[in-house]
């Protein structure tokens, strides 16, 4: 998949692209059920929220075949590959399911600065991808984003070790005050299907959700094969080693994942 | 000021009503210029969220002049006298804050099971009154609102004294999540100004607010005055014990609390 010149001009000045209803209700409804699957096994790479319910799961594309074809799916990996001129592989692969009644917030913060202090990514070459498994909706804890944001590169900013799961580099206040002053925050949200991409400088975060809708989206940040991580701390399920290039696989490639037919007696 | 037809069926199929812009930008400015006020002094009716930033003010209109005039206007007090029949005291008032970047959850909670196990309320024969001091947007943490809930009556719920600020008798999440099959969920949006009324038995909730965007709402409660309470466990100043019957005040009477012009020199 293509994106058009207004898309790449739009991600370059705003930071992000969103193509509502990518993927279609039959593709949404394999990786709705892969994430169900996975969420029922517990492994170290799934991580809780503070009330015991499934939160994170990690690399889940390591393990389960459909989440393995969505890595490498076309309407992934080439529009990543258009913006950045080159290949990419993935570094981070997660399923986030922002439960029902209890989904926890996440901060403010851009992901780049974890790449690089955590990781050792050179540069913000790297996109993050959110692919929506349920209907994301203004009252389910949407991702916001604060459009523009990108163009002031890495921001001071203090490690969250207590307010959400998952250690974050977050920002204070002020700064956020002054990004949303000049950019606004945008919510895309939509059907399950909607597929968004953001910079990695972007400002984003997420407040709780507190409804009876879960919000399960796939977040995945492909990187430039060239901007591969220098100095790993984190477990390799949270950054990857693996710098194998991917190959862009057939467009329908996700169906093949359909159950096959009973055959007939 | 009189509800149409339509808006009285509404509010007794629906449990609510919204009037959006009810209040004009001079008398919001009023409004939120007395809030501001009041928040910047610390009394034992000032509650804090756990981030130590002003919650809830309860009791203001007893002290503030402003609020005093809030309590008895007749876009409040005529509807309700109409929804009821009878003429209506004030059973509780408070400006509720939803600070930036801050401001906390409250859990789904119907308010007349608090009003009748502490307060000794006999029937919910009491007004909800929402008055929008800021915009209310979908991302900084607006009421929502499960349409038709009040049709089941005081449900079973349980004493939550420790995920919020405030010790709210809230619903367990299976309950929540049958009648949000049955009514969907309402979040209703808008400018400052905003004036929304809603039953007494009606479930509802909010999330946290991580933007930089304040929520400030006024939240009163007006009871018929054959309603009154009988036995009060909490502070005067959260159930009021004066029955006095509210007399409508001119539809101006906001206004007469602007600045009096500087003479010339």
């Amino acid at each position: 998949m293509k994106l058009t010149q207004d898309q790449v001009e739009q991600f370059h000045r705003e930071g992000y692209i969103f193509m509502p209803e990518a993927f279609t209700p039959e593709e949404v409804t394999l990786m709705r059920e892969a994430a169900l699957d996975i969420f029922r096994t517990p492994r170290p790479e799934i991580w809780m929220e503070k009330s015991g319910v499934p939160r994170t799961a990690f690399a889940c594309h390591t393990y389960n075949p459909v989440f393995r074809t969505l890595a490498a799916h076309p309407r992934l990996v080439e529009p990543v590959e258009q913006i950045f001129g080159e290949r990419c592989y993935v570094h981070q692969f997660k399923v986030n399911a922002k439960s029902a009644f209890s989904g926890d917030v996440w901060q403010w913060h851009q992901d780049f600065v974890t790449w690089h202090n955590d990781d050792g990514m050179p540069e913000p070459r790297a996109m993050n991808i959110s692919v929506f498994l349920d209907d994301v909706l203004p009252i389910n804890g949407p991702l916001m984003l604060v459009p523009r944001s990108q163009g002031s590169g890495a921001i001071e900013a203090g490690h969250d070790t207590t307010t959400t799961a998952y250690p974050l580099w977050t920002l204070d206040d002020r700064t956020v005050a002054e990004l949303v002053e000049q950019g606004g925050i945008v919510a895309p949200t939509g059907k399950a299907g909607g597929l968004l991409m953001f910079h990695g400088n972007l400002v984003h975060g997420s407040a709780g959700n507190i409804t009876p809708y879960p919000r399960k989206i796939v977040y995945l940040t492909l990187s430039a094969v060239s901007n591969a991580i220098t100095r790993p701390t984190r477990p390799e399920w949270i950054a990857h080693r693996d710098f194998t290039p991917l190959q862009a696989l057939a467009d329908d490639a996700l169906l093949a994942h359909r159950a096959a037919p009973v055959a007939a007696e």
